[in-house]
Formats: structure tokens, C-alpha cells, sequence
């Protein structure tokens, strides 16, 4: 299942990482600086375990203007660099390239300003994301977008990859909360993208940056939405007999309406696996649990409350529970955001797929995914964001059986291609990067994927910024505009191996 | 005042546009096709009626297929084009090319999906912005973002131009409510943006067109958001005697975590102009009114009701009026909304300013503005989104007066001056068209630019969709991209006036 790169660079391009290397090791601390191969071997892969790549050099920088720099010297070099933050991503966005630099975010973790005055933070890229939250508590705010990781994980990332989180349903993505960022360009300028004005003139390019996954540079400086903390907040346990029920109340909440700060359904697979390691009181026996948390005016709440109410027991729940004080809230959250770890308790390895489907294709796609898992003989334990219809399937195997890892990642791509067919998309929240590149072309047209090129061409026409995720196919961006041949110019450009 | 350029097409460049005509004339029916010069007259401005030039040739499109033809054939021959929807844009963003073909949308005016199920409407571009709310309504929804303009502007117009509105303040602009778009490209493909999933894989490519002003391309059919119909509306008018009562007061609403829809400002000037025009009712000898209007569940819109009228009382209000009914709301709302025409009542000509200031900085800015209209002897009436810092100074002349015009003018320039040394921005809602490209430098640096017009060049590298609009100067496209030489591409590439 796992593939490694190895070994380091070649001859040929080692003269430039180590011209790279010089301009670090004279603006950086001797430690920000690494380039011996035991230690550059720790940064060999992200959250997404089954690739690894060892970097041929890994730079630690302290403010904008050293990364600048490092990124400036890749550029005159034609050496590839990727970001890193807290290497928490799923889907080898982070990944290292054999012959390029890893620039690691985590010495650039100030929060320079907190406004609360006007709803605004000011963070480094590598700050992690909680702590945003816990450092606009105490003025009455918090930062909104809670992806599981969210005790780890840094705002860098979030950016790169638009991270979502359970509370998504109500209150956006990351692109949603960020309001300004300074950029570093693939040629190592500083440029500012977006700001205060709540519509900046000119092109909105911090929005294309949002979720781009380093390809189009690296963001540094970003001013975050603060959300004021909700006057009140219930948080709901609800168990079902099946996900059928329990997706058919989700759909009677949201039809009502009802916009719920968080909808989350696991099912039995997923609750054992929750329950053995987090002793988190989910009800026994249940096929599927909603998790489903009101937040706001506290009027609106109850309201919402009392209908939610109704609206789960008409559609079968035997058992709901609501949270008597924050340690039991926490304690069914807890359930909740470690389901992926858990999941290990019950099989060795396992894969965490990323998809979306609309909301009204659950029951289908549901019974789609136990027709192949039951075929296949593969376990699949369902984790997901019923709300918006994320679904993140654990696909189960033991890489020790002969075949199994192979047979996971057929049922794992198979999820991916019922999510297409029904309309969705191939990620919802954890990206494209190394892992689902080879996936763009079942949901985009080749029309669509060169019209994101062109983009990529414009603002890093070497290919040097995190190459070779996102796209399936590198393209040259060779081709002279302004040279008209009856077709796009990407079209006419040749494809090729660009390393 | 007014800058008319006359005469059209030059020999060289009318086998290019005839090459075009042809095209149209064999796919579009006969009066779609214009070329008659005393026709071409009267599409020879926008809203921003102050610059005039008659197009070369304008077209009709009945669907996406025959937009796509004529730009492929404007492509092919190097004829600029411009799109334009219903006309009423106030920065000259629809202003004609002279040597250009003008691509009128107006026949494209089909809702082709309304699926209040899933939130969406699919609207062809000619759309009336009203039009979607008014089929919408039945089923329990509306179409947020509403100009001022709502009656009669497109949805095309909207999304080139991220149009805002009185309720923007609460709901957000355009760009927060379009979700997915089909694209024509500069070459005439025709390329899908966005779509319904969350957070679609790949560059958020929609974000960067919505607001570009037709400068990448030209936005056809649309996937809108539909918004569901508060349970309960008030909207309340509120007279202070000076506009610092009224901004105070409205600090204090936001401060308070209260989000109404809307926060209106008018100041003495534009509340006598609009109660000439409509006889709106607006309290008399006020020095500022505020409309407020707040929506959302009953017993929260009732709560809030009560802080409200407290901080409007603590900051000295002596008048505040619930509307009793939706014809009293409606002429609440009248007054505001026709305030623009209304000041035609009291001056023969006036320029609509747009800016944009943080809002903790009006008393300041306003009290600037009071200062620049004694010394310069130019009256100026205030309207304005007083929630969001949203300013639109209406600055009144007579153009029959000689120097009137100019003196207007630099008042004019003068108050965005304002506007970005209080941190704020050109332009909160109209866009920068033709009339603000000047001001692009103030606010942005040259690196900033060249990012932007990078991403201009990838789109439309022959520089023809709406050429000449946005940014102060055209860079050529021809430098080749992959070789670095120490700067950006573009840093690189020689300025020339490309028409």
C-alpha cells in the first residue's frame, strides 16, 4: 500500500537545494535548517500515511520575509518547495517532492492582532487553529471552522486545503472566514490579496487562493472572521434503529428550515468503534446516532429545539439525550471528532474517504456503499457530516492479508465514483492533493481542469509551488498568449512530464 | 463633464468586426443583429451616463451557444466585446469599445430551474434581479442581495460587478450567493465554474470571476442561492439630529452582537431630496434617519426590536416609526431606494460616489466630507449602508455652470481619498468599470496589480474582454512564462497602450 520515493535528489538538481540551502542557512537560525537525511526522513509524509517522500531539504522560517526569500532562491533555482504546517491533511497535500524543499510553518505561530472590536484576528500561518478560538474567548468570540484536527492543525493548512469541520453546515468553510492574507509568490514577492472592505475591488484572488493547496503560492499573514460565541448552545445525542431513519430526520430538520450549528450521523460500525475507545454513551444497539447542536439566541433555540425534538421521533429515534452541562457535551463530541482515530481499535488499517453527495441521495448512497462493502467483503464504518451531505466513509482492512490494502482502495475509489454519479463531488473538505488527483477528470471536463491550468500557469509558470498535486496531468505553460490558433492556448500546449 | 468618443471603427480594425456581423447575422435572428449607427447611439453608455462611446456593432444572443459563437468569432479576428445586461451599472463597466462589439444579454431572460428543495434557481444572465425573488416567493424564498436597482438590473450584471444592497449587511454580496455558473472564455468555450457541493475540488475559480467585471469572460447561466423568507420582518425609521446620533447609534446595534438586514443612513440633504420625490414620510428637521430593518424568527426579531429602540433612545433619537404594514414598509423603504433619482429634484446633475470605510471611523469621515463640501462651496447629500460603512455621497452640480463639473469631480476624488486613509476601500458595491481604474494605484500597490493582471493575461491573454476597464494601465500578455528572471513575468513585460 505504501509508496516511498527514495532516494534524494540527483546530481543535477542537488546544486540548486544546496544554493537554496545557502540562503537559508544565512537569514535562519542554524536550527531552522535541516538537510541531514535521518531527520529530514521525519517530515516524509503528512496525515495521508501511504505516500512518503523524503525531502532533500526542510526550512523552518520565523516571518514572512525569510520564507519569501527561501521561496525567492527556489525560484531562481528552479527547485520545487511545498508547505507544511501541521502535516495533519489527508490527501498528501503536504506530501514532499524527492528533489525539492519543504518550508514548515510551525516557528510562525503569533497571533499578531486580536480586534475583537471589529470581529478580526491577525495569525501567522502556523497558529493553531483551536487557539485562535481560545485566544478570542475571553472578548465573547470564537473562530468557526472546527475541522476534527482542529487541536493540531494550522491555519496555514485550513487555508490551503479550505477546510471544513462539523459546524460548517451553518457557518462556512475557512474561505468563509478569511477576509485578507499576505501571499508569497511562486517567484517569492509579498503581495497583500483581499482586506478589510467587505467587497475589495479588483479580482477576488485571496477566494482562488483559499483551498488551492499551495499550487498557487504560499499564504502567510491571514486575517480571520471572528463569530461571536452563541448565547446558548444544546447539543442532542440521538440514536435510531438505521441511517435510513436517521437520514430522513435530518431531511425533515433541514426542509423545516432548521439550520442546526452541526448535524453529524455515525453508523453501527462507527459507533462500536467511538463507544470502545472514547466510552462516549452513545445509545446501545443503535444503527446510526445523530449528534445535532442548536446554537444562538437562546429564545431561538428552544424553539428550534422543541422541533428537532418532534422531528426525530417521527421518524423512529428511541433514544435522545441532551447534554446536561459542557463536560457531557464534550463527552459527546468526544465520540464524534475521535471516530477516525477509534477506528484503529476495531482494524488495523484503514482509509478515511472524503466525498459529497446532496443531501436528499443519503438513503441511496448509503445502501449503495453496504451493497459493495457486503460484495467486496470489505468494512466500510460510515462517519459524516449529515447536514451538507460530507461523507467520509472508513474503508477497513489489515495490510498483513495479501491483497486487502488493494481491495480497500478499489472499494474507497468505487465510494468516489457513486458520490460523482449522484451529483456530488470527489472531496468535501479534505482536498484534492496527492491522493485524488487522479480523480479531476471524472468530475471536470478537460475544458474546466485547463481553465484552472491557465490560473496555475499565471501564477507559478515554472511549476515549482507543491507541483504534481491537485492536477493529474502537468501541463507546460509554455505557450505564448496573446497567440490566437482557434482554440485555447493550454489546449494547444503540449502535455508533458515536467519532472 | 461627459467624454464622448466618436467615430467608430477605423478601416483597419471594420473587416474584423464585419468578420463578426457575419457570424451573428447567420446564427442570431435578423433584429439581433445591430449595426446601424443611429441604433448604436443609444447603447452608447451605462448608468455612468457622464462617459459615451458608440459600439462598432451590438448582438442580441438568444442562449449560451450563440454568446459562445460570436466571442469565438471576436477571438479569432482580435474584435474586442463587452457584455452587457440591463445597463444600469454606475462605473461605466458596460461602457462600449468603440472598435467592440457590445454583447447584449437582454434576450437571455429565463429562470431554467427553480428548485426550492435544494435552495437553487438556475437563471439565464438577463434575468431582472427582482424577477428571481418574485418566483421564488411563492415557495417560501427570495433572492438575497438586492441593489438598489433591483427593478430593472440583470443577473448577469450582477455577478460581473458582485453587486451589493441594503441587506448586504446580514446576507453578503452577490459572490456569497451565486453558486455555480457556466463560463465563456475568451475564446469562446464555454467552461462550467462552481457547482452544487460545498466546496467544489480544485481552484475556486468562481470567486475570482463574480466581481471581475467582465474582464475574464462572460458569465451565462447561473446557479443563484435561494434564501428563506423570514418568519417575521420589522423595519423601523428612526430621526436623529445630526448623523453623529445616528452612527453612534448604530455602533452601539453592532456592538451588541445584533446583525439586523439592513442599516440605512441618509443624512439633511438626501432626506429632503427623497421626501420631495416620494413623500416617504420621513420625520421632519432631521439631520439623519436611520431604516433599520430586522428579520428572522418572531421571538428573536422581537427581542432584538427592544435593544434597538433602547440604543437609538440612549443616542438621542426623537422619533423612531415601526412600520404598521407591508404599504408602510414599502414606503419606508421608497424613500431610501429612490433617493439617487430623488436628488435630481434638487441639483440638474450629481455623481454617485461609492466608498467604503471601516465603519468605527464614520463620525470622522463624515465630518471631512461636511468640511471638503464648505470649502469647495460643493454640496454633497449622504445615503449610505451605515452598517457596513457602505458610503454613497451624492455630490451635486450644474453642469450648465462652467467648472462646476471638475469641481464636483475632485470633491468627488477627494472623498476616496477619505475613504483609503481610514483604511477603507474605492469601491463598496459599483465596481470599478472604466470611472475608478484611475484609483486602482492608490489602494493597490504595483505588485498587487501585476497579481491580478497575471490572472487577466490567463484568461484573456489577446486582452479583449472588456478591455480597458479595472486597471489603470494594459500590460501586454507576451512574456513568456517559465523563465525567471529575478521578477515576475509581468514585472518583466513591456507597458503598451493596447488600444
Amino acid at each position: 500500500m505504501t509508496t516511498t520515493t527514495e532516494p534524494g535528489p540527483t546530481a543535477a538538481t542537488a546544486a540548486g537545494i544546496e544554493a537554496v540551502a545557502e540562503v537559508a542557512r544565512r537569514l535562519l537560525p542554524a536550527d531552522g535548517v535541516i538537510s541531514d537525511h535521518a531527520r529530514l526522513r521525519t517530515y516524509e509524509c503528512d496525515g495521508l500515511a501511504h505516500y512518503r517522500v523524503t525531502p532533500a531539504l526542510v526550512v523552518m522560517p520565523e516571518d514572512t520575509a525569510q520564507l519569501a526569500a527561501v521561496v525567492r532562491a527556489c525560484a531562481e533555482h528552479r527547485v520545487p518547495y511545498v508547505a507544511r504546517g501541521s502535516g495533519t491533511g489527508l490527501s498528501g497535500g503536504a506530501l514532499p517532492h524527492a528533489e525539492g524543499v519543504l518550508v514548515v510553518t510551525s516557528r510562525m505561530r503569533s497571533i499578531t492582532q486580536m480586534r475583537p472590536e471589529d470581529q478580526r484576528a491577525v495569525v501567522d500561518p502556523g497558529v493553531i487553529n483551536l487557539d485562535v478560538t481560545r485566544a478570542a474567548t475571553p472578548h465573547g468570540y470564537y473562530y468557526a471552522p472546527d475541522p476534527s484536527s482542529q487541536q493540531i492543525c494550522s491555519i496555514g493548512g485550513n487555508v490551503a486545503e479550505n477546510s471544513g469541520g462539523a459546524h460548517c453546515l451553518k457557518y462556512g468553510f475557512t474561505t468563509n472566514h478569511v477576509v485578507g492574507a499576505d501571499f508569497v509568490t511562486s517567484d517569492g514577492d509579498v503581495v497583500a490579496l483581499g482586506g478589510d472592505a467587505p467587497d475589495t475591488p479588483g479580482y477576488d484572488l485571496l477566494g482562488a487562493v483559499v483551498g488551492s493547496e499551495g499550487t498557487l503560492g504560499v499564504v502567510t499573514s491571514t486575517t480571520v472572521r471572528l463569530t461571536r460565541l452563541p448565547e446558548e448552545v444544546r447539543t442532542i445525542l440521538v440514536g435510531f434503529a438505521t441511517t435510513d431513519q436517521a437520514g430522513a430526520a435530518t431531511s425533515a430538520i433541514i426542509s423545516a428550515g432548521i439550520v442546526p450549528a452541526a448535524i453529524e450521523m455515525m453508523d453501527a460500525l462507527a459507533i462500536e468503534a467511538a463507544e470502545a475507545a472514547t466510552h462516549c454513551g452513545y445509545p446501545e444497539g443503535a444503527g446510526a446516532v445523530l449528534v445535532i447542536e442548536l446554537d444562538g439566541a437562546s429564545g431561538e433555540v428552544e424553539a428550534e429545539y422543541a422541533e428537532v425534538e418532534r422531528f426525530c421521533a417521527e421518524n423512529g429515534a428511541f433514544e435522545q439525550r441532551l447534554a446536561t452541562d459542557p463536560t457531557d457535551r464534550a463527552l459527546i463530541w468526544k465520540g464524534r471528532k475521535s471516530a477516525f482515530a477509534a477506528v484503529g481499535r476495531i482494524s488495523p488499517d484503514y482509509i478515511v474517504q472524503d466525498g459529497v453527495i446532496p443531501r436528499t441521495a443519503l438513503p441511496e448512497v448509503l445502501t449503495a456503499i453496504a451493497e459493495l462493502s457486503a460484495s467486496s467483503g470489505v468494512r466500510v464504518a460510515n462517519v459524516f457530516h449529515a447536514g451538507d451531505g460530507n461523507l467520509h466513509p472508513l474503508v477497513l482492512f489489515d495490510d498483513a492479508v495479501e491483497g486487502a490494502g488493494e481491495a480497500a482502495e478499489e472499494v474507497s475509489g468505487a465510494i468516489l465514483d457513486l458520490c460523482i454519479q449522484h451529483g456530488g463531488s470527489i472531496t468535501g473538505e479534505h482536498g484534492v492533493g496527492m491522493d485524488k488527483a487522479k480523480y479531476m477528470p471524472r468530475m471536470y471536463t478537460d475544458e474546466d481542469l485547463d481553465t484552472m491550468q491557465m490560473v496555475r500557469c499565471a501564477f507559478d509558470p515554472q511549476n515549482i509551488s507543491n507541483p504534481g498535486k491537485v492536477f493529474p496531468t502537468p501541463r507546460l505553460c509554455g505557450e505564448v498568449p496573446g497567440r490566437h490558433k482557434g482554440a485555447h492556448p493550454l489546449q494547444d500546449a503540449g502535455v508533458a512530464e515536467v519532472f
